[in-house]
């Protein structure tokens, strides 16, 4: 098995031993002009997307002008430099890692004005650029996309254990697939290799996902640009409310019978 | 409807307005001796467990005893006290704030014997208390566990959009379940509700977890001393480690045609 996500292991399983496949587990640490920004615990295989979609839907860099180089590390006096992703941000953007930093602090300090539903929606209004309008997806569309998705998933189709991601075109065209233990690195590796590609904007794009729509699942959709969030799972409270204040098309409860919009 | 964790939105559905209930997700702060220590998105309704669950999964507290104190804000000056938590630590325990910290620090700063799972685990090892040794759990209850958790997920059944977690005892006996949209606070308030209630050990407890088991759901396990897991969902490759080598009975994918024990 050639796949750096997958992994083998003896289970048992009634009263025999069998071989099973299991989702790789293992911490990423992102370094930004040389200085550790996050460790996040990710399946391997897709770093550089990544790290390229965290650093945007986190509001370090606005686009693919704004990284200078982005590799993973090489030097081999480190003991695992393949956990580790080095990124140079451009000439001018330095801002960037300070941006990130400082809303950082803010999540491990009282805000101001108040820790909140409401504060927390605001922060990421204030980091966003305006969302695209686009009218709303046609609904025989929504209903196709996460049997769609299902079909390009081949280590939950091994495993079981993993979220899936993917974008669409608003006519069903599928651009970026992209798997991981955890949900929201499945979206950033995604938005991430089209931000790699410059295949950006993403205006004319749906964003597609295994699992519920929490809150930051439709902050990295905002942060992206993308007017249309397909959920197989349920939406949160603040989830909705983000998406109804952006004008976001949020679908969720996507089955073959019928969905629920949030609009 | 006086369930802080569920409120009620109108969606679209087809071609009619329906009323659809949601979780509830909302940020709290969790500060100790003043100092604001981790802001966590949960589900309002059981902050004092989530925040001593916390505080002892992620080696703040050792124990009971080590909580001086620990209650909402209740500032009339702050704007929103209810998502505040404050906990006083006992005399003596002021180590476990800095241990909290430098573990924080750890994970944001390559350690120096390198960042993979190996290195991960052996943090795990650092800080939890050895696991009592148990026999396999019975597989006629392991089967049985998944379905009596769904009994009680009430927020579950009104929304489909929360996970579960409770604690059994290991002849099937419920002792406390708890909801929310992170997976890792209902585990988080679950333990945190026993601690909160003096009823340790939970040496003769099983943890059920609605979702998969991953990394840190296993470590959190381990960190309360509970020497068996049962996952409805998929373990994943770091998580399969971690409990082998502590010694963790760990059975996933539990349907009631069998499951997959990691031993």
């Amino acid at each position: 098995m050639s796949d750096p996500g997958l992994t083998r292991v003896v289970v048992t399983r009634g009263d025999g031993a069998v071989d099973d496949a299991l989702a790789v587990e293992e911490p990423l640490e992102i370094r930004v002009d040389g200085k550790a920004l996050a460790v996040v615990m990710r399946t391997p295989g897709e770093d550089l997307d990544l790290a390229a979609g965290f650093l945007w839907t986190e509001g370090v860099i606005d686009g693919p002008d704004d990284l200078a180089a982005l590799d993973h590390c090489r030097d081999p006096n480190r003991p695992n430099p393949k956990n580790v992703v080095l990124a140079v941000l451009a000439a001018g953007v330095r801002a960037g890692a300070e941006r990130f930093e400082r809303a950082r602090r803010e999540m491990y300090a009282a805000s101001s004005c108040g820790l909140c539903g409401k504060a927390t929606i605001d922060r990421v209004f204030q980091q966003a650029p305006p969302l695209p309008r686009r009218a709303p997806l046609d609904p025989a569309l929504v209903v196709e996309l996460p049997t769609r998705l299902r079909g390009v998933q081949p280590r939950f189709a091994a495993t079981g254990g993993l979220h899936g991601a993917a974008l669409f075109t608003r006519t069903g065209e599928l651009l970026v697939a992209r798997e991981d233990v955890g949900r929201h690195n499945a979206v950033d590796k995604v938005l991430g290799a089209r931000l790699r590609a410059d295949a950006l904007p993403l205006a004319e794009c749906v964003l597609v996902v295994s699992g519920r729509a929490g809150f930051e699942i439709v902050q990295k959709a905002l942060m992206a640009g993308v007017p249309a969030l397909v959920a197989v799972g349920a939406a949160s409270s603040l989830a909705d409310r983000l998406a109804r204040e952006a004008g976001l098309d949020l679908c969720t409860f996507v089955r073959p019978g019928g969905f629920n919009r949030h609009a």
